[in-house]
């Protein structure tokens, strides 16, 4: 088969330059095109379900509204992300931003309250209002909790009336948040569960372990197996879309080893594979675990996630709907 | 300052090289310099706290010696790590082991019942061993959990008798391993507290859900950042070893912000910035969260941990018997 | 200035997405959206030359044509490429072409005649008719040389009748073309100059090199200096694509060097800064050796060029024709 | 065959760690211990000529002694490097140095006239004795060129008088060297030829190029192929040391493609595979273009030169005088 040469020309859509990559079929081009392709057809798949693993700064980094929107549109069926993504999520609900452009002295920033992230920044003001309001939240749910853990389906059944697992908690807060653009919200309203297994590991953790300072409240790391477990019994087949490494990366595709691994999954990410860890591994390694099925279709994909997601997603929306 | 010219020689010591690099300092040379000369200073400091992060497949790839005799010659305070990590420790203790020079086809590796993560490798028989003998050590450690928990200090006090934090059961198994290699075992006998906040996403994690499909056990992921903060607070000075990134790498960091960051660090990755992913950020960022202090002495280095650290740890090791 | 979420809809067009890049403003895509602005800038400018390095296989990769019209365009002064580029911009000039789909055994590659580039394939048939056509074309320099060299002014004028600078040779051999698609042909016919200092490092300077074992050819390593010195010093600004790192990238901005830098710039690498190699470095590094002016505007853009320059290139058509 | 976990003493000799490496044997780790052996065999083998590629800040990065003592040892047959390296040799040899730790703002650096080279930095009055010196250098070069050039073996025979290669070029500098650690005196005096096809784009190469505006010389860049081909097809077998990639390493391999490609080659550099860039790409590929054997020895490492060179280096000095 022949790499054509790309054509680009003015006044070009998405789709056109997806296809221009397809053409080629080589390197990083070769590399988008097919995982367009193979979204595309997850996506269309009836009897898929999609995971979403959702690494990095992908919330303050300009995706939140492409995560909130392929959950409104059920593009995917469920979400594993880390903590940072929730607390940042959320920052936004309770009228913080992200900002830009406030140089590289880290030094500098610290005195003036601005945390970095790479060149995103946030303000402590915006942590202020997030602390409170997210307080505020726990309470409710917590007193929730108590009085109503018999009757709820929703909370997992335990011995204990405080015990709540990370993904209902998740889905708790969800149905109080009032932002139309909020993930947890758009996730709780559409049954899309979240799992965040490493939740603890951020500033929604570090609030949600100072409220348990005064307040009986057990957040079960076990719980959400449960329920992941279901999902992946019951799914005849699956797809995951890998953005970033991580925990999310790992979490989605070893809850698939269950039943001997998805069938179709992209990744995007920057890291790289010699050091062996996951986060930079080719898929392909993941057939050895039947994490991914031998068979399976799976590309790999090297590049920035901001870049390189909206790129393919926006080539997804157009093949999807033109079929 | 001059960069020096390298001079190497027949018969050199680790510490005749290190003191080379440290002579050019530049590059990646002069970091593995300043990282090994910082190192020396934060072991030996009586009043500076030592948290080391381990993420990525180190304990298969050869460091688990390494960590352990850290861990017994006290030379760390406190281990933050993956529940992989934990997993292949084990692994090791109940008779198995890592191989290589098994190829790169996962599918017949699939077949052939091995697992790989870079080019090493698991077998599933192991991991069968592995499998009777953690539900055998989970199901000591739920019974005297509920017979009792309320003699036992090491045991968080909760209003149930069936929960457990993450740090009090990875003591708990530590106790239980019979084998002086065991990083959980050392770890336990010479109370330095281990975490490792996603543990639930590895082989452990699975093996733990399953034993609470007939079992009442709670695995709280709260209740260890009580004991990690009071860590934190009675810390004079907490200098961080960060190897690798992820998850861990976060944590260490995190859980310092409570008293405005740690003092000194080193982190070893070959992660990337620019994605602005924690794991591959330059350690000068986290000066902005308070997570490292202003005027705090820093050292990112860029390579594969597998050749840096055993590298940096015996020229510390040199260093700090010389003094 | 506020990182706006971005939005992702179906039926977009490649300036709509870069547009929601520049609005988000950070990471990748911010890069994305600064690096469209300020190449669409550098092209519309009339006093502003631009030059365009191009290191890696992008020829092979898929970008022939796109480089092919930016020359039919005039969208770039100068060409500044391997030795590599140029034997694959033949190579399909002659009838051959670039391959896929054919595996990662090397050794099974190699007997059925095919050489490798990273997913691309060449084949030994393709280098037979290369060879021949090309040592066709050197005959007829070679024999026009010797008869014609003091009345032709594109020849370096040279007390010897039997040398020839890098940059002529290519201008010869571009007029010989026959491909209306040749980078090579379409530089010559719209005096567009190709520098290639390392072209003897490539399929086309072994040739080269057999050549002269019979003939008596020159080839002056120096001479196109004194017009690639020309042009810097008649221009009123310069501006630099940077594809790839390499020498391209670095003949481009030292011979700037002679008038005080570019003014402005676009990078566009996967190679890493920690190495210290020209590479990698992002380019405010070339400030302090005044190869960038200060106050320039520079975008290193870290990504794969077969995805990346596309796009923007895409998105600056658009730009350019809509103001 | 198992991963042993490495142990790490105090006290310990380079050899030793090596050997820790090999016997852990996998990731980064198990790569430096494979090269150090494969070195050791390459450099004992009376029978094998050893070519080493020089990338990158090499000489600024402090190896400029490692090289001057291979070279002085005859562990190498010949070098090739780039301009750069070939510049920052001679700027030691006429008195300059290189510097550290001022800081990373360029438009200051350029204020102050310094270079920045990743954290080395150069002075600009080094810069200007060197170019004096050159210019002397060039000029006694040149003027015993015309004069000579029929009597001396050493200069391309050629029907011009002002001919010259590189290779013969730098060897005649070497001659003229007054400085014992340096690379172009050493090689001169022990007959290791060094090619630098790419050293036009270097301040060396635009000294060159300033002399031709007044003095006739020609830079012949085909020229070295003859005898670098003659070196080629005269050697048994030939192993490569690659250190760092760009045209050194791709004109080192390429060379040997002559004679069906080389028969052992280590390799380290931080470029990425992905884009299809012969500096980042594994030595495997070379295979398919037989620039590498069927058959060969190949290791290639990930990792920052400046490190992982000195130390396989003192670990192979150690090995060929122990056998």
């Amino acid at each position: 088969m022949n790499v054509n040469q790309m054509n680009i020309k003015k006044d070009m859509k998405i789709i056109d330059i997806i296809e221009e990559f397809s053409s080629s079929g080589v390197l990083g081009a070769g590399k988008v095109g097919r995982s367009c392709e193979l979204l595309a057809d997850m996506i269309s798949k009836d009897d898929m379900k999609v995971f979403m693993s959702v690494a990095g700064p992908l919330v303050p980094g300009g995706l939140r509204n492409i995560i909130a929107n392929m959950i409104k549109n059920k593009e995917i069926d469920l979400l594993i992300t880390s903590g940072a993504n929730i607390t940042h999520d959320l920052l936004e609900s309770f009228g913080g931003s992200h900002y830009r452009e406030y140089g590289f002295d880290d030094e500098q920033l610290n005195e003036a309250g601005m945390g970095r992230i790479g060149d995103i920044y946030t303000k402590s003001e915006d942590f202020e209002v997030f602390e409170k309001e997210i307080i505020h939240i726990f309470d409710k749910i917590s007193k929730s909790l108590s009085q109503n853990s018999n009757k709820n389906p929703n909370i997992a059944s335990n011995n204990s009336s405080n015990v709540i697992s990370i993904k209902d908690l998740l889905y708790e807060i969800g149905l109080l948040i009032d932002d139309d653009d909020s993930i947890l919200k758009l996730a709780a309203e559409n049954n899309i569960p979240i799992f965040a297994p490493g939740i603890i590991d951020s500033m929604f953790g570090l609030q949600l372990w100072m409220f348990t300072q005064e307040n009986n409240l057990i957040l079960d790391a076990i719980a959400d197996m449960h329920d992941l477990s279901d999902i992946v019994f019951e799914s005849e087949a699956v797809g995951a879309i890998l953005l970033g490494g991580g925990l999310p990366k790992h979490y989605t595709l070893a809850s698939n080893l269950l039943k001997g691994g998805v069938d179709a999954a992209i990744q995007i990410t920057m890291d790289r594979s010699e050091t062996g860890s996951l986060s930079g591994t080719p898929l392909e390694e993941a057939k050895s675990w039947s994490k991914a099925k031998c068979g399976s279709n799976l590309v790999s994909v090297v590049g920035d996630v901001t870049v390189i997601f909206p790129l393919i997603y926006a080539g997804v929306l157009d093949k999807i709907n033109n079929d």
